[in-house]
This record gives C-alpha cells, sequence and structure tokens, in this order.
C-alpha cells in the first residue's frame, strides 16, 4: 500500500496561534508529523511525506508546492496510472499530519478495511485519513468535505466503508485540541507539549490546557521575540 | 450485562442555549435519550434509564435525585452486591445518554471488550461509556474523568482497556456538536435538528451549524415565549 502524508511546511497550524508562537507551532507540527509516520511505519507500512517545502525528516519526501487538493489528486492519479503495469487492486492511503493520537492499531484498522474507499472521519465534518483501491476517486476537502467525499465515491460507484476511530477522528488544530493530546497522545507530540508547560486545568466543568510558567498578558509572538 | 443510562430531566443540555431554547433543549435530549436507548437495544441488550426525575420512555426507568456520581456508584455497588448469588462475572455498564452517534457496532465493541473496567473515553477527557466487572470500581466524572477513572482502576488492580470509537467519544454538550449529529447522525436526534432547521455551513474554513429560518436576533428563550 502506497501510503502519503501531506505536510504544509510553512505556518502551519495557525489556529494554535493563541497558545503557540510560530517557531513553537513548526515544532509542534514537525512532532506530530513523526510521531504519524512512525505510527505508520509501526503499522507495517513505509509512508511518503507530500510537503509544500523542503523538509528534513528521516522519510521519504516529496515537495509539492501547490494546494492540498490538487497534490492529493496529482498523487492519487499517479498512482492508478503506474499501477497499470502493477497489480490493479494496491491501495492508497492519504494520512493527514497532525493525527497526534494515531497508533498503530487504529491505522491497520483503516488499512485492513474492505472498501473500494475507506473513510477514517475527522471531527467537524473532516476526512482525517482514507484508503482508495478505486482510480477515480478524487478528494476536495473544503467544507464538510467527509460528506463531499461520500458523494464523489457513489458518483463513481465506489462502495465506502468507514473506521470508527477517535484517534483517527483526532485532528490537532485549536487550543482545545491540546487537551486530547495530553490525555490520549504520546511520543514527540505530547513530549513538546510538556516540554512547553502545558498541563490540563478545569475550569466551569470543562478541561482545558494551561501554561502555568508562561506571563499570560504577554502574546506568544512577542514572548518569542523578547526569547 | 447490567446497563445503566443515567438521565438529568432537569434543564438538560445548558450549553446549547446560545442555539436551542430550553424546551428545544428537553425535546433534543430526549431525543438522544431515546436513540441510545435504542442503540443499546440493537447491540441485543435491555438498558435502564437512571434518572434524576420521572420520565415518559419506553423503557425501564429508576429515579434517583442524587448528584450523577452518588447515583451511579451506588447502582455499581448494588449491581455486585446482588451479584452475591449470582454470576460473579456478570458486567455493568455505564452509557451516557447523549452519545447521539452510539451505534449497536460501536455499543457491542464496548460491551464484548475484554477487561475489568472497559472505557469509551470522550472528547475533553471524559468518560462517555464504560463497563466494569470489577466490584470495587466507582467513578468520579468531575473534570478529566478518563485519567481520574483509569488512576481508580489502577488502584483496585483492575486492568484497563480501551475501545476507540469516535461515535461513543462524541457527547452533544456544544453547538459545534451539532455538526457530528448532522454529518453522522440518524434516528430521533437528527430528525429533531433537521425539524428545527438547522443545516450544515461552512466559514473560515470550519464547519458549523445555522438556523437560517430563524431571526439572528432574537434569542432562542425570546422566541420560544413569542411562539
Amino acid at each position: 500500500m502506497e501510503i502519503l502524508v501531506p505536510f504544509a511546511t510553512d505556518a502551519p497550524k495557525t489556529r494554535l496561534s493563541p497558545i503557540l508562537s510560530a517557531a513553537e507551532r513548526q515544532v509542534f507540527a514537525r512532532a506530530m508529523l513523526r510521531d504519524v509516520v512512525d505510527a505508520i511505519r509501526a503499522a507495517g507500512h513505509e509512508p511518503r511525506v507530500l510537503a509544500t517545502g523542503s523538509l528534513s525528516i528521516d522519510a521519504s519526501v516529496t515537495v509539492d508546492e501547490r494546494p492540498l487538493d490538487a497534490a492529493v489528486n496529482d498523487a492519487l492519479e499517479g498512482h492508478f496510472t503506474e499501477g497499470e503495469t502493477a497489480p490493479v487492486d494496491e491501495a492508497v492511503a492519504i494520512v493527514m499530519a497532525d493525527l497526534a493520537l494515531a497508533t498503530p492499531p487504529a491505522l491497520e484498522r483503516l488499512f485492513t478495511a474492505d472498501g473500494d474507499v475507506v473513510f477514517a472521519p475527522g471531527r467537524g465534518g473532516g476526512t482525517n485519513a482514507f484508503v482508495s483501491r478505486h482510480p477515480d476517486f478524487r478528494v476536495d476537502y473544503h467544507g464538510t468535505s467527509y460528506l463531499d467525499h461520500r458523494d464523489i465515491a457513489a458518483s463513481i460507484g465506489a462502495n465506502v466503508d468507514v473506521v470508527d476511530s477517535f484517534r483517527l477522528a483526532t485532528d490537532v488544530d485549536e487550543p482545545t485540541d491540546l487537551v486530547e493530546v495530553l490525555c490520549h497522545g504520546a511520543g514527540r507530540s505530547r513530549s513538546v507539549l510538556e516540554e512547553a508547560g502545558f498541563e490540563l486545568e478545569t475550569a466551569d466543568g470543562r478541561v482545558t490546557v494551561t501554561r502555568p510558567d508562561r506571563v499570560s498578558e504577554a502574546g506568544p509572538d512577542e514572548r518569542d521575540q523578547s526569547g
């Protein structure tokens, strides 16, 4: 199975800017990417990173500067075009780089599920990972991509399976998502947050994250410039 | 397996008040409860509702006015005390009433998993459902209950398993959670939202819900009084 992990090298994870500086977001995004690559390897596959720019990582990297949809759709087309001389039933998978909770067992459930197209939906209508065994399946990640992707699969006559995984549904985009990393994560992603001083905190019955060692008045980017 | 579904009959789902009136929240909370009861039955079990007040529902109801922890812990103790004359290995499960995405397959994974205590974690550090086969396991739902419950299990020597399910991890508490019901839900919960006019909407790359037929200036409670 060919497995691609798209990764934006420039200004990743901007929605975490209220609590992480630009430099910290770069470090954290790369930590999540490395955790995803490790989990895919532990599930028995060798992933390739599809990056928007050059990247230093112990993995095969293909640079494609185009937006996500164009880069992924080109890769999907290329997979099955090359497949003319290879086994036509070999699958291709796309796994997002911010699935900090991904574990080998969760990924194995995705990779081994039947279906021309197998989705791991993300929270908020997203598509966090999928496997395609159909040469005509293409992506459109804008908006409720999970519903759109189901429509695309139906329009090409592909049968669909869905993997019900909290770990694969949890992409880390916003400050509250860090709660999930500190509760359920491991590896580099969690270490980066712990070393940055993040802790779980309960307020008004809801669990959030806090950085007790930081002065709350200073924005993270200001702090970075002074440090 | 004894399966209990705790349900607060008074003022449920207050965090949905920005988009649902008090009367609507009552209807929606009961719709979710009925969907959970149906899913448990379709998984082959007959649940009992542990309600804080009287409730009209086609299911066995036990009224316990105490807070959640006290009511559930009393039920857990009662289960294993009765067990002195029954098979001691019979399990008891607690399933939250707001798991609007729960399906029979997701619940079967929970009910059939090994482990003295089996957790289905919820988003934000919660515990959305669990099975206990250990007479000494007790709950503490405040804060990061998932981590606390793991500690409690460890303190009594219970071995733990965890079910990785997006459907069971999704409790419906806040307006953004309605996105999940409209994307992945079925049954009464989804119907109630659709009949109330909710639709999915994409704004700034994020998916949210909207009620196009409502005047946005009026709060839901005001609307209710005028209607």
